[in-house]
Parts: structure tokens; sequence; C-alpha cells
């Protein structure tokens, strides 16, 4: 029943004696006290200070617009726990992407302020109840938020309206009625208590949607930095399920093996539903979904189609490997394979800055059509077959997109141009501007044999009579369908490729047959544009 | 440029002469026809048979409450597929789980109608647009549906206001206003066009709510062999887990390897966020969200606390293994384990149908008192520390939960009765009604040292009097906290363990050393109550 005195009064100054525990470590600061993220030894440092320079950037190009007032402030809501329906779990959090661009941060439920004349950057974060230390770990008080995300300051979330006075705001620039121009889909407006205390500038706000696009649109060299990563993360973990793929087993094995390979590395998340098909399935563009879970047996001799991205710090990267489970191509696999390849170099050649992606999509499905033709599956002129869109029954999607925080990034059309402005394009084309350099970029050309669309090619009097019908048996089963997707960064003069996988025919037999393959930013192919390296 | 007749002729017969492409193979059926859900050899084979004895179950208490009409049809909404923000990305589908426990139906965005007098159960799936075939797979007709998930009928969901009206619907009973008992949420409210050409049953939808939660809160023998299975594929995963957890990694190598060996076995899904702490982050209860994802250091001298459980369609394992990463417990770390492994004991060798869980959990609180008093930790009368609330400072949870299709399954409390109705119960009890055959639940005792509640007793002049603080500090950091959970099905006379993992310290410094450990619904321990096995 004794208390222990000595020990108490030590208690009672506020020290339990044992110090503070150490908790979320994938934010620190090193010894000059700059912030980072990281997950850990082995992997890669991302400083919060990249998330300063893109406030600054964004502020830069804001006070240039007559529609933003003197005295705007940005005001910007971040992602949400969700609940799982009425349950007390929660869907996987994943920070919503503008919120992610602009402050790095990696808790839930917070918002953010940003004073566009001085790129003042006030952060709020919701104000815990005691239990949360119980269940969640140790309340960070503001003063910890605002040193491991490098703000100006931090506050609690029932502090806005207050915070916003001090910002001397006149007007408030808020996510507001934009669609995203890849989805078509709004954010949900920022709400909190007291927002009808201040102007809100609704033209501000689209201008602040318009650059914030186009920014996000073209890479700064740490985000080049974390999406080589991804890219050498997901090569690593591309490579270890090419070599654990056997006929006999059940597709998801391959997204299993990825997420595990990649998780080891430190990245947790997958940037988008792992496409795991084989054999005919590979027809199918974005198979794995809910009600088709990869979950077919995978056949020896089948080829399989991989397309897998791991995501690190809110970035993606967007890989597709396609190789024969037995590793040895099948005849027919392989010219289906080499066309496809021939593809992506065509592209990758010629990209520099200034050229329009619309071109690079026609110019791969030209490449498609003249090495099928070659193969005899079809028959007659190319020029012809791209003036009927024959291309859209065995390539119904677009050459690429914009990579980054999303996998379908943002600015793949500019401001007030939409992917579905130019009928001269029926494919999903989802880039279709003229790129720039620092632009990341996949480019995933592909030849699938769905059956709808082949039989809708062969009805058509015009379209049926390229195509060799005999030769279309050989490839239709055997083959299912190839994709080839490298993550591709423009340079001043060309672009690099930031994905480095086996990719020709030799290298891929190769690995399968215990080859060894080093993945290293340094290996990766770089082109001058013009030139035939 | 020539066509080829003869094939041509063969495909406006409507084959392609390759016959359907095989998908959706984690639903299909026997030879008898009879519909089945697994995920490929070596899983477990879950009879859709099951669904339509809930259902009938269901309909038969319904019929009995004089609140629901004669005329009476269910109308239930299935969960949506939702967007990650603006993007056109996906959150990991997980099905709503009374739609899951009512039809077993893994596609999203789909409803079903469920006529009482007779159980006549329609599922209705999205008409999808041609294009699907390109993106999502073959467009599978309702009759498909019908086949698979076993239900009288199948049809769209533009079909919706008609087959109402051929079931001959005279009031609808939904999901409306009523909260889940556990989190105190709402489901979203059905909704679809033609909605109020139907009269709406507001007291007979009461009834629906309170029944479908009674019937779901005890398993039938399919439920039961799920919820082995889930068990035995979490306990492997467990085991891989601890052998392969080493000082020096991150937390999360041990949620990596988890979640890959349950894939491997198809649990594709985790119940809940993997809970992976070490050291003192043990003492964090919900420890691995989205602000503290799992990202610390492991000590080579710590104990780990891993909470992870294996989801199976729909139902979820919940299993807490606690032990030393170097395999050998420290004095301090084994007198807690040990402690909480009695009141783990305590509490089986009493449940049987007819015990309070609420006294289960006054009964796992006085076991670690004593026990921690005989360890010197706690000084006078148990009694006096039961009346003072004590415990709440060491373990400020509930002993454990119900679990099925949720981790925090429903009924963990009768109709109209709620988790905070008793206020002698301070802790966060989920379940707190007397148990029932057949009823699946968690025993989850644990004993934390977490720095705010040990301070809070501390200051308290009565509860600090009871402890030792010198004592104290040797626990405090070296222990961290130690949870110990299985998930235990109630028999006619006591209770079964579905849970097959390493538990004594002997047995788990056995494994850590390299012995052997085999997961088999055999080896789990089975109590007689009374008996002392």
């Amino acid at each position: 029943m004794a208390a222990h005195p000595a020990k108490k009064a030590k208690m009672e100054n506020g020290s339990s004696g044992i110090g503070p525990m150490v908790t979320g470590g994938t934010v620190s600061w090193d010894r000059g006290g700059e912030p980072f993220f990281s997950m850990g030894a082995g992997t890669l440092r991302v400083p919060m200070a990249m998330h300063a320079t893109h406030r600054e950037k964004l502020c830069e190009v804001l006070r240039k617009r007559p529609e933003v007032g003197a005295g705007a402030v940005i005001l910007l809501q971040g992602g949400k726990e969700a609940s799982v329906y009425d349950t007390d779990t929660n869907w996987d959090f994943k920070q919503e992407s503008n919120f992610q661009y602009l402050f790095g941060v990696k808790e839930p439920d917070c918002y953010a302020a940003l004073r566009v004349h001085d790129a003042r950057a006030v952060l709020f974060v919701p104000r815990m109840e005691k239990m949360y230390q119980a269940w969640c770990g140790p309340i960070k008080p503001p003063a910890w938020f605002q040193k491991a995300y490098g703000v100006h300051e931090a506050a609690h979330t029932d502090e806005i309206v207050q915070t916003l006075r001090e910002l001397g705001a006149k007007e408030l620039l808020c996510v507001r009625g934009s669609p995203n121009r890849d989805s078509g889909l709004q954010l949900e407006e920022p709400n909190f208590d007291g927002k009808d205390q201040f102007g809100f500038n609704q033209r501000g706000s689209g201008a602040l949607w318009d650059e914030l696009n186009e920014i996000r649109s073209v890479k700064d060299e740490e985000e080049l930095k974390i999406l080589q990563w991804v890219n050498d993360v997901s090569a690593e973990a591309h490579l270890e399920t090419m070599r654990a793929v056997q006929g006999g087993q059940r597709e998801h094995l391959a997204e299993a093996t990825f997420k595990y390979k990649a998780a080891l590395r430190g990245c947790f998340r997958v940037g988008y539903s792992c496409i795991c098909g084989s054999g005919r399935r590979n027809a199918i563009l974005h198979y794995g979904h809910a009600a088709e879970p990869n979950s077919e047996l995978v056949q020896a001799g089948s080829l399989r189609l991989l397309d897998m991205g791991a995501e690190y710090h809110g970035y993606s990267a967007d890989v597709t490997c396609s190789f024969p489970v037995s590793g040895r191509f099948s005849r027919p696999q392989r010219i289906v394979y080499e066309a496809v390849w021939d593809a992506v170099l065509a592209v990758e050649r010629v990209l520099q800055p200034g050229v329009c992606y619309k071109d690079m999509h026609r110019l791969a499905q030209r490449t498609l059509l003249e090495r099928m033709t070659s193969a005899g599956l079809f028959v007659g002129s190319v020029e012809d077959m791209m003036a009927a869109g024959l291309m859209f029954h065995f390539m119904p999607h677009g050459l690429g997109h914009q990579l980054g925080l999303d996998v379908h990034d943002v600015g793949g059309y500019p401001p007030g141009e939409f992917r579905k402005d130019d009928p001269s394009v029926q494919e999903n084309l989802r880039l279709g501007r003229k790129v720039k350099e620092n632009m990341v970029l996949t480019v995933e050309p592909g030849f699938y044999f769905i059956d709808y669309l082949i039989e809708e090619a062969l009805a058509d009097t015009k379209k049926g009579g390229f195509i060799n019908q005999e030769v279309l048996h050989e490839f239709w089963a055997d083959v299912g369908g190839v994709r080839i997707e490298d993550d591709v960064v423009i340079t001043s003069n060309g672009c690099r490729v930031l994905t480095c996988v086996p990719r020709t025919v030799e290298e891929i037999e190769a690995v399968m047959a215990g080859g060894a393959w080093q993945v290293s930013a340094a290996c990766c192919r770089s082109y001058t544009a013009g030139s035939k390296m």
C-alpha cells in the first residue's frame, strides 16, 4: 500500500524518467534540422524542402494572374480518413495529391493555408482527445508538425478562422467545382467552421486549379529522384515476380510477390490495382479489379502481362512487363511482342520537348500496323488502315499518360482542353499535348486480341478486309495480349527511360533462364531525338 | 486486302472459334451445379448455399415480427466502388457486410431484393457499356449471376422497380437511420430511381436491422469453417513472421511478411490495419495507422506485439501474438506475459453459454491485478483496486468483441442496448452481453505501460497508492505492452479456441529457436466450462 515518495515526486515534475516514446518514424530531420521523409535505412530521403519549393512556384505564378487579389490566401483540405461503410475500420489512407504536392503530410484530416504574396504556409492539424494517446500514440503538438513539415506555422484545425485573419486574408482561393481533367471527377470543397466570414474568389480559384495542374505536370529534380526510386523498386519487384511465375499457379501470386518485394524496400502501397493477367486475360486492359481479382489459373504455355507499380511518398511508378510463363516465347508471342517493342523504341527515339503526344500515339499505331502487316496479320496499305481506324480494335487505349502523384497524373491536356476534344483520336488518350522538358510520362503501346473488338472489325467490310483470319487465329488465343510500359522523363533534347527491366526477347529469355539482371538508374536507356542509339 | 470468306462466315455465327474467355475464377460451381467461392486449389470452398440459409433465417424471424407486413420486401444496396478523391483509381473494394452476409457477392455496385414471405431473392447488377469488355472483362449476363450466387433471379439495376412490382412489394424494408451499435456509424440509405413508388416501412426496417444483427451474431457451421480457415492462415502467417523478426529491422517488415504469407494462401485482404509495434510502442493499442505506419526501428531486446488477421470471403481473423525479438523473454517481459496468459486461460476455462462477457472482462482484470500484485507491481487488496478502477490505467480496452464479417462484429450488445449504457465499465467493452452457443469472439487481455495513463494513476492518491514505482520502472520501458488475442467459439458447454499459435513462454521460445509448430484445427484448445484441462 506504500507509495514511493521519491519516485512520485519525479513523476509530478512531468517526466516519466524514461524519456519520450519514439514514433512517427517516416518523418524526421537531419542534424541541421532539415526535415525529410524516408522509410528507413536503404530507402530514399525526400527533403520536405521540395514541398516548400512547390508552394513557392505556385504562389509565383498566381501572383502574375490578374484574377488573384493581393490579399489572396489558398485554403486546402487534406485527405480524410474514411470509414469502411458503417464499421470502425478505415480504408487504407492515401493523402490527396494536391495536398501532398504542396505539403507532403502523411497525417489525415489536415488543412493548410498558403498566402499567395509571400508563400507563407500554415498547416492545420486536428486537436486530439486525451484518449488518442492510448489508441493512436503520443499527441504531437503543432510545433512538431511545424518542424517535421518545414512550414512557417502549424495550428489546430479549430484555429483556421483566427489564423486566416492573422494572415490578412482578403479573399480565399479554394478547390471548388473544377474537374480533374483526367478523370472528370471533382474534389470535395474545403469545409470549416466560419468559412462564410471570408470572401471566396471563384475566378482566382479557377486560376489556382489550372496553375496547380500545370506546375504538377512538370517535375523538379527531387520529384525525378522519387520517380526513379519507385521505378527501381518496381523493376526489382517485377524481376523477382518474373522469376517466381510458373504454370499451375493462380495469377494473383504475381501480385502478392510484387507487393511483398516492394514493401521490403519501403514502398507500402501500389499506385493502382495490380493487373496480373495471363493468356487471353491479357486482353482485359484493367484486369485485377474487384470482380476479376487476378484469380485464374496460369497456363504453362501462356504469356503473362503484369502491370504493377510501387508508390513512395505518394509518387507512383507504372510499369508493364509481358513475358512467357515457360521462359521461351512461342513464334506468335514473339512476333507480337517484338512489334510492340518496336513501337516503344520508335516513340522513345523521337520524343523531345515540343513533340505532340498525339503524333506519338499515331506513330506507335503505324509502327504496330507495319510490323503486323509484315507478319501477315494485316493485308493492305498502312495509311488506309490508319484512316479506317483499324488500330482501335487492337489497341483501344492511348499510348500513355502523365505520371506523378497520380498514376494518371494531371496535366495531360493544357487548361481548357479536354481528352475528348479531338474527334480524330478514338482511343482513350490521356496525354495529348506537346511535351515539355521534365514531364514524366508512360510509353505503353500494346496489341490485344479482344474478342468483341475483333468481331466488330471483322463485321466491318472495310476493316475486315485488312485482316487475314488464318493468321489471326494463330495469334488470338496464344498471345492474348501484349503491353510494354516504360516510364520516361523528357530531357532537353530527347528522353531518358526510368524503367530498367529486361525488354528484348533475348534479355527476357536470359533472365527467365536464371541470368543476372542489374537494376540501376545507370542502366536506363537515354535517347537524343533523331539519333539512333 | 483479301478477306477469308470461310472463316468470316464462322465469325458471323457469333463464335470466335476459340471459345469463351475464362474469368471470374473466385466464384464457380461444381459438377452438380452448386456454386461456391474459393481462391483456388488448396483454399477453402464456401458454398453459396450458406447465404441462402442466411436469407431464409432472416425472413423466418421477420415473419414473426408484427411490424413487418405480409407484402414486405427487403431492398439492400451493396458496396459501391469508390474513387480515390478525384482520380480514376479506386480504394480496394470490400463488400458491405450485410450484403455479403445475405448474398456473398464480390462485385461492387449491386442491389438485392428479398421477399420476406418466401425468401425469394433477386440480385441486381449494373448494366455495363460495351467498352467494359475491353477494360474490365467479358460482360456476364444476369443468368451468370443467378447461377454463380444461387439466387432465384438476377436482373439489371435499372429493372429494380419493375421487379419489385413483380414481387408484389407492398412495403419496403431498408437500412435507414439505424446505427451500427459497435461504431455508431450509419450505412447509406439505398437509393434507386422510382424508390418513391413504394411505401417504406420504418418500424419494419428497424426490425430488419435488429434481426439482421442478431442472426449475424451467432455463426453457423459454414461460417465457423471460414473463421477456422482464416485463423489457420493467420496462425501460419504469424509463425512465419515471428521467425522473420530481428532487431535492426523496421517494424513494417512484420506487416509485409504477414500479408504476403496470407496472400499466398488466398487471403488477399487483412480484416483491419496491421498493428506491428515493438518496445514501448506496444502500448499504442491501434498502432499502425496512417500517422504511425509501423515504421520505427525494432530494438534487439524488445518485445513485439503483432495484431494481424487474414480475411477470406469477407470474414476476418483477429489474432495477436506478443513475443521477444531475441527469442528469449527477459524477466519483466516474462512476468507480464504470463500474467496476461493467465488472464486468457482464466476466461477461456469458464466461458460457456449464458456467461455475461462483462463478468469475463472483470475476471480478466482481477486475474491481472492478482498476478501483478504477486509480481510486486501492485500493493494492496485486489478488490480495492477493482473498486478504484485501477485496471483502466493498464488495460484501457475491453476484453474482447464479436468477430465475423466485421472485425468488431455486430451483436456485441442486444438490440436497444449500447456499449456506453453501463457506467460501471469504463473501458471500451464492445461485447457486454450473455454469450450464446456459436458466437465467435475474441479473448484479448493486455497489460500496457501507457505513459499518460500511468501518470494519471500516480497523480491519483488512491490509485497511486497501489503502485510500487520501483517495480513499475523495471517494467515500463522493457515491456512496453503485452496483448494475447485468441479467437474463440462458444460451444454447448464451454468454448473452443480457433487460434493455433505458440502461446506459453516455453512454446514461444522453442519456436523462436527454430522448433517446429504444426498449425491445425485439431491442435486448438477446447474447454468444458468448470473443468481444468
